[in-house]
């Protein structure tokens, strides 16, 4: 049902979004209406990735999930730093962390919670995704903040691409870590059961690259025009460029994910909603900031990985504030509301910012 | 005996009071007088409360203990922000949450490690209120404070109106999670013994009405006149309203309570002290200090929820201290040692501040 | 054979550095000449507090330990504050933080992570070992950083001389608790067997005492011909002092010792490489620091507790890295690895301040 919606609203939206960017559409109704046809658009590369992942087996398959499971992040921001908006991006960036950890995370253990009294989920995991939460928000994210207080433009930017360049390094590493030399040695007992049902492929391996080729590429063309609304709309509807990164690109980045994460808690496997939310926020920090930064190098305004105070704070506060959480492998209604509220507080923060 | 001479304490506390706040007594006299009686009326306001709780069945019980529990802290700093003393209410905040974390968890902890090799607690409990702390201090209280260097006055109070609204919404969540959704769920087996005992009422419903009742218009009549005492007392003892605030202020208003759960460390019911000790704590920060926030906007000064650098530096450290301390659910001498280290250094940092 | 190396080394190295020092040779090449020799001698005197703690005793040992573990860095650091380097002494007592957390700890998890795939050591003195390393660089460094930007000069020195007492005091109160009274209460039932096993110590009462006096004499010698090449070597290779303090004094201070850590991950004794790393920056942070904040009073220029920012956040950063990784008591060679990357992170950053 919801893949046929959003069937009909990827054949709606690809040629409206053409004709919303030759005809120059007003902002805000061109603005909706590309959000919308790449949320559709997301949730069939999300699909196609899915597919492929089956087919390759489980190694390959993780290296491309990792990969191109915030493909539809990546190119929206690749465009605005194009377009030379890297405080958009940063807060953007920043909202896919906040909006992964404290929403996706908040919304599923609340409604998993109202169904179930308890869920739990692998302490293991929780823990090794904690080191690297910390490691990569509060220690490569915090540093080159505290750097750049002392260190000029040059030598800051020259910080962060030593720090991007050890995260991919480690982000690799610990793919590495997970899909070869440890696969399987931190798991539950009682899950591998569970694991050993054989997932089936929805698309054959040609129809998976077909559609992530095609849906890749439409999503580059609508995200090019997509940023440059940001202006626009923001003066129309009063809202700061921050504010428009921090929830409206974070949440279209992600939704078909979240959706799936909220999900999977329903169903009781919060194992899974916590791999997809914490899952998500490492691939961005690791992952997507890292390249960007790097990318930035060919452009003519480079992206240092120095984030406002404000966003760097909410981060490493969402990432305390999940850990306590989650750190003893249970959740229920009351946590979940616990995120929720430390989101709302978020939002109001950067609404008023 | 300690209750008889708190009955005396009050006898002859609540005359003099009266008489040194129409004869102008000198402050330093008065102020001594005001804290002696008031630490004796919210001994009879936390025996009222305890009685009416258990009469009144456990839920409704626990709702009186979470909103009674800390009125005598509330009163002061209601007469405290009506006179403008914005301040030392944030002090005495501030104060009450290292009194009750540092001061009486480490002493708790030193004594009852002194009889007892280790003492034993709820780990469920202890993360379950790990989780609310992290919320209420680290990113309640932290996220205005950074906001607040880029936003105005008016939008921090607004923020800080906005946080206060949730926070309350929150504890109130956190109270029905705690004495009706999941109320035993988390319980240790060997507990559920023990809390079989039935616990018998001191005074009758009618009786603890009426204690409760005329103690707080008691501690009303004084606080008002004890806030008036401050800045003379200040001026005489060399002592700035900050640290009057943190230290006394606070072991004021908490020192029934404090006593209280000493005697349960000595008792080796190390649970009750940890619950008394955090669970006050929370109620401070989740109840307390945003209701005072509310209350503020009808009074000529409002009070956003941004602590001085040193007060939030402060709390968010202990809290940490605390977590790593208690999250293993078991305690001995040399840990209690090390929270009164803290509040030692802590102590020292405001009195030179 | 590492020993006959270490012996040659002195041989050499001592009847060379006392030319280098007298005939004034280039800054470089006496800088590497003092910093080999040193080095080695540390290396004796590790053997020599060693041989002497097994002869003496378990407590006295433990003290023994306790206060010559770090005995070289102490000595160096005695003449850079006699020669006015402060700062130099600030870094490399950061540089010793980073260093034993970071790197050898790093270093220790990944090639023992190579060998076994998962290692275990006592979760129980991981949480003590958490719980101080909280109070002693989380609360007691960063307390007197965020007090003195308000405190003056003098007022900071008085808040550093109280911080300082009060940690030495913990410091000897956590020796009492872990030797005296609760020696063996938090033990793992597996390691029983295991520390059984009798010690025999590798030199006679009177040959150890012979050695630590002369190879102290002889560090402290070198130390004080070291700390005056720190400026030309500074300018020469164009690294700061800062650097110089950061990494090389802290390699220097503490070579030995990291790699008998590193030996012991790689026969699987990981607790034992965890004792070491951890044990030693709690000796910096509780001991050192504090002793030469005491020492410095007697010295013309005073040494607050105030470190700079970068320094500051590095150590508390490190701290928490550390402690989310290690706090369930399991290691791995990604682990070890994501504390190299941090460790290069911070490495990095101080070579571009």
């Amino acid at each position: 049902m919801i893949n046929r919606i959003f069937f009909i609203l990827i054949l709606a939206g690809i040629p409206l979004s053409v004709a919303a960017a030759l005809l120059h559409w007003p902002a805000v109704i061109s603005f909706v209406l590309y959000c919308v046809t790449i949320i559709a658009l997301a949730s069939y590369m999300g699909r196609a990735t899915e597919s492929l992942a089956i087919v390759v087996g489980p190694r390959i398959g993780g290296l491309l999930n990792a990969t191109f499971g915030n493909a539809v992040e990546l190119i929206i921001s690749i465009f605005a730093l194009k377009a030379g908006l890297v405080s958009v991006v940063l807060a953007s960036l920043t909202g896919s962390v906040l909006g992964n950890l404290l929403l996706v995370g908040g919304l599923s253990f609340f409604i998993g919670g109202l169904k179930f009294k308890r869920q739990r989920f692998n302490v293991h995991d929780a823990q090794h995704n904690a080191g690297l939460m910390i490691f990569a928000i509060v220690v490569a994210f915090v540093f080159p903040e505290v750097f750049s207080m002392t260190l000029n433009d040059q030598e800051s930017f020259t910080l962060s691409i030593w720090v991007s360049a050890i995260m991919i390094v480690l982000y690799l590493a610990a793919l590495y870590f997970k899909l070869v030399t440890h696969r399987g040695v931190y798991a539950y007992d009682e899950e591998k059961g569970e694991n050993e049902e054989q997932e089936t492929a929805e698309w054959t391996k040609s129809k998976s690259i077909l559609v992530l080729g095609l849906a890749t590429l439409a999503v580059a063309y609508i995200s090019e025009n997509l940023v440059h609304t940001f202006e626009e709309v923001g003066e129309t509807l009063g809202w700061s460029e921050i504010f428009i990164g921090i929830i409206i690109v974070a949440i279209v980045g992600n939704a078909a994910e979240h959706a799936s994460a909220v999900m999977m808690a329903y169903k009781n496997k919060v194992g899974v909603t916590v791999e997809i939310a914490v899952g998500s926020t490492l691939q961005i920090a690791m992952f997507v900031a890292p390249v960007l930064v790097l990318v930035s190098v060919f452009f003519e305004k480079q992206m240092s990985l120095v984030f406002s105070m404000p966003e760097l704070v909410s981060m490493v506060l969402a990432v305390f504030l999940t850990i306590s959480l989650t750190n003893d492998g249970d959740t229920n209604w009351f946590e979940g509301l616990t995120l929720l509220a430390a989101y709302m507080i978020m939002g109001v923060g950067f609404y008023l910012l």
